[in-house]
């Protein structure tokens, strides 16, 4: 299941869906906590010391919560080459290796060449606070069709 | 002044400069607000809806804030071409033109070329709560000698 809702929306919308059904399933989460309530810019719903993922994989602990593709605007999600050749990288973290796997396969084959495992939930929080920042470059640049690539 | 101290210290360390010494000074903050009180990974001081640039530029309104190079480790701040062959993105912000264009130029004489100025002092949020995600990137390569290129 790919979980592609409001962020603030997020554990309801799953507290909706059968717990039979729920039970060992993968949970592709892409949203991000953006918290409108203040005006803009946006602020995060949650950050810091917690996540929105690891939020979702606390009230959901029978599900595996995946959390990528966050970082980019949806048609790049499906299409990485529509950004430079298709030459950035992708984030990912959870906290069971098998729904990783499963989740790295589907990244792959929608393109992503560049994909990096930050590890369990927790990270998360990194990969939603990036944010701010790709908001402030949304602005800067005019446009959300831009990723980053780590160099190293 | 490259203010280059502890993120927890750097109001402090700026209170220590004579007023006088400050008046109209461009100030480099290539600090981030990371607080290891809490055991590791640091959590941040200060984000969200504020950030420890805005905090400085608050306490020291007679000096020019400029924001940047707080997203690379030292080595790669003097020179970028250390990674990728140089090809990465360095941020600035803050809210005076002339010590932008002045930071700029620093920037540019130190190797970096592509330089993204996101607007006024408040985009420090952004580029300081990238941080989390540059730790665990650094857990993840096992090296801090990594930067990052915005694709576009």
């Amino acid at each position: 299941m790919v979980l592609a809702v409001a962020g603030t929306a997020a554990v309801d919308a799953l507290s909706h869906v059968r717990a039979e059904t729920l039970a060992g399933m993968t949970v592709v989460d892409v949203t991000n906590p953006l918290d409108f309530s203040g005006g803009m810019p946006p602020s995060l719903s949650v950050c810091n010391t917690d996540s929105l993922a690891e939020q979702l994989q606390r009230s959901f602990p029978q599900v595996h919560i995946v959390k990528t593709l966050n970082t980019v605007t949806a048609p790049i999600m499906v299409n990485p080459d529509a950004v430079g050749g298709g030459d950035h990288t992708m984030f990912l973290a959870g906290d069971d290796e098998a729904a990783k796997a499963e989740v790295l396969a589907v990244l792959t084959a929608l393109g992503w060449r560049d994909v990096v495992d930050l590890g369990d939930i927790t990270a998360a929080r990194g990969m939603e606070m990036y944010l701010p920042l790709w908001l402030r470059m949304f602005g800067t640049l005019g446009s959300p069709m831009f990723s980053i690539k780590v160099v190293r």
